[in-house]
């Protein structure tokens, strides 16, 4: 299933949202939490939905640089009603904004990410901003070696700024530098730019109800279950 | 000696160089280890020395954006004459160029900053650029929350977009931040900000030799003899 590893990266990436926590499951516990009539899984997969359309916008110059936490508010605001939410007020808002500094980690993140961290320099990269990259991995205990975003290039993956980014910022090259993600999409993006590529599986990301495809895409440099087994694949 | 604290900072940012790490001791160290019949410490002192004005090359235009890494190389080349090291090869060159990444801690830094850890967001705030930072804290085992850098805001200390930044990444007010520093005009260009200051003694940063001044300054909010006496000050 896996390609021969050509040379062992230095610098290992990691998508965040889906690949080290469970976005869906902590939302739609979050929203239950605040309001126990509303349908959690749905209202996270609403919030997500907003997300992509919205770095859209900003990509394509309709919005200025927007951080993550700002997107986030503005599709909120756009979803409240729908589920009967429009009676929150400011500073609920507020809070529940937040809750994407508040995700918990898959079961495996904390102990895959510390056997990884002996070997290699890992490093978020992530669209989320700094600040709820640094909040989330405080809460959580994810012992990331930097906190690598979009904010630092001022671009959103799949730009290549971000992947290449990575190899500027660590002076390194670019296939000394291996993604880890749970999306085939940022994968793809990362391999054009000359990065190693590792697929996470995450069946349950938008809920256990929703199982996603995970099957393996031969491109990639490894493809293991979770962080666990590529800590294992890649010898630490 | 201490301003009564008017309300606990939530993140504390640390200048790096000469606040967390020696860099006198470990530069003289690497020289001295590469060509014993050198004056370690005074080839520290010179490439230190050129520091500032080169930053400041960077600050006018006449220089366009330009990491520290590429900084203490043009430095670097320009003194190597000087100390008779001028058939230094390039890999030799590129090697002692980044013995900034391996800094040693004072003896109190990794106790200390854990400590300030469990209670506070702690990050860097340094000139540094973002790789250089990286790998110095993961071969010194610091424990940094984040690592912020002129690199993210695309300025240099004492601009105010550094300071101003560090509350805008964490979405905090100005004083909710304090900047802790073995400098005091860094400190004062924090306060300038509003941020709170810790001022750390560091005497021996331009080596035992040539002690430096540490009086206390009243208007920093905190005055402490190391990281240890800022944690027992912070509560922590």
């Amino acid at each position: 299933m896996n390609k021969q590893l050509a040379a062992l990266p230095k610098v290992l990436a990691f998508d965040v949202f889906g690949t080290v926590v469970d976005w869906h499951g902590s939302i739609a516990r979050e929203v239950q939490a605040l309001r126990p009539g509303v349908d959690g899984g749905a209202f996270a997969l609403a919030w997500r939905a907003g997300y992509r359309p919205a770095m859209q916008r900003v990509m394509s110059g309709e919005l200025g640089w927007t951080l993550i936490d700002d997107l986030h508010r503005m599709i909120l605001d756009s979803i409240l009603p729908q589920f009967g939410l429009d009676d929150l007020g400011e500073a609920q808002r507020q809070h529940l904004n937040k809750a994407w500094h508040r995700l918990d980690p898959w079961p495996d993140t904390v102990a895959g990410l510390t056997r990884l961290k002996s070997r290699f320099t890992i490093t978020t990269l992530s669209n989320g901003n700094i600040g709820l990259l640094t909040n989330m991995a405080k809460r959580a205990g994810l012992p990331w070696d930097c906190v690598l975003s979009a904010e630092v290039f001022r671009a959103y993956k799949p730009s290549p700024e971000t992947y290449l980014g990575v190899a500027r910022v660590f002076d390194v090259a670019p296939d000394e530098v291996m993604l880890v993600a749970a999306h085939q999409d940022d994968l793809a993006a990362a391999r054009s730019c000359g990065l190693q590529t590792a697929y996470i599986e995450r069946p349950a990301e938008f809920g256990a109800a929703n199982p996603k495809d995970v099957s393996p895409d031969a491109a990639n440099t490894l493809h293991a279950k979770d962080f666990l087994a590529l800590a294992e694949q890649l010898g630490c």
